[in-house]
């Protein structure tokens, strides 16, 4: 199977390793900026194109790991390149007609990808969906490949999906981000020290859902130590006004 | 040296097993209420007591590890219970001299402890202070027994160092109570399939802050992805809230 890759960013760049990896060969790399697109051309040994116009019309299955906004907006010229073969998008949040073609798909690896921080792939679950059958078996079986799990999943719950995803890692990492901020301004300890209680609140997930291991002010709600945390964040009105928020609904349960 | 526990939480708890596991013997645990006491005091293998007037006179050390608010209102009753011996106190929120006698102290383990979950406490940073030298010398030897990451800290700075806690654990946690949630309500994906995302995102602070690591619609302002998003949350408002909330001081980066 000849795979073109799209995009050259955090999840194509990990991707591509990935297949290298299983020895799945990547034919074409494009990306706008060349920067972008020979520096992952480099790591998987193949061609890379800058322009839309010039990425191959032989390929069997082009992947399209491009930011959501630049998909919406590419898509028509780049399913232009070869009518026939299948496409698939890796964008978690956009539904599968983002993709104007008639063999269309999404291959969605979900994960938090960083350029310079290794992953395994294989722990990876991969959310597939295909407007056919047999191409659904074609992405099943790459997915196999790279991954022990694989799910499908249609568009309208892989919204969900994908929201669920951005409180877990993108609203999850930012608390840690306001912990980091609060550590530097004041007393000097470094951040390492937080990281055994960040690992053990992810590893408790293994075993107690995160309703049942829920701990601190909020929960027992002791209006004391919430006050009085509330009023340290009196210089810090965006973190303060999270901070309230996130005791409330801890409190209350959502409701 | 005689040491009283006093609580029966999850804090207590774990403290207690980790004491008896590094041969650390409590002479006795009080708890208000008579299933906390003697459930510890079963684990530990010693007498409990459920009256502040019964907690015996001739410990050399107490450890305090009640509730916060129950802490500032029973100090009083509690450090009469022995004037010469060391008192110390376990909550990060809570000044020393919430504890009214000449040898005082805080032991702060930070963690998030949960009765049903074993933790190794010698990865659980612990966080000393004391009144005299001599009494923090002890504490040392105490926490240097239990765990590799000892630290001195004073009450002032402990206060910001709890707030971050605060943040890096109970907020973290509450993000992916609602990750679950979304999950629960839509689509039937079970919340085992963030673990991985989830346990990543905690890895990837070993080798990236949590700025460096930032990824997700809010830190690239998608604000296609953004709005489409909190249109999913039109039920929700407290959630809708929060994800404005969170994708503004991604965004601003705390400004």
């Amino acid at each position: 199977m000849r795979i073109a890759l799209l995009g050259a960013g955090n999840l194509a760049t990990n991707l591509g390793k990935a297949l290298k990896n299983k020895g799945v060969e990547v034919v074409q790399v494009y990306s706008r900026t060349k920067e972008s697109a020979s520096a992952l051309a480099d790591i998987l040994s193949c061609p890379y194109v800058t322009a839309i116009d010039a990425i191959c019309c032989d390929a069997d299955l082009y992947i399209v790991a491009l930011k959501d906004s630049a998909l919406a907006e590419m898509a028509v010229q780049i399913v232009n390149r070869n009518e026939g073969a299948l496409f698939v998008h890796t964008a978690g949040s956009m539904p599968m007609d983002t993709l104007p073609c008639e063999h269309r798909g999404v291959f969605y690896p979900m994960q938090t990808f960083s350029k310079t921080k290794e992953v395994d792939f294989s722990e990876i679950p991969i959310f597939i969906e295909a407007q056919y059958e047999k191409d659904l078996l074609v992405l099943k079986q790459l997915a196999n490949t790279l991954s022990r799990s694989v799910y499908e999943l249609n568009s309208e719950n892989r919204k969900y999906l994908h929201l669920s995803a951005v409180f877990c890692c993108n609203f999850a990492n930012h608390c840690f981000a306001i912990g980091e901020r609060i550590l530097k301004e004041h007393g000097g300890v470094p951040f390492e020290v937080m990281l055994p209680l960040i690992d053990e609140t992810a590893r408790k997930l293994h075993s107690l859902s995160p309703q049942e291991g829920q701990t601190g002010p909020a929960v027992r709600w002791d209006e004391n130590v919430i006050g009085k945390q509330l009023s340290l964040l009196d210089d810090e009105p965006v973190m303060q006004e999270i901070y309230k928020l996130m005791s409330k609904s801890i409190h209350s349960n959502f409701t």
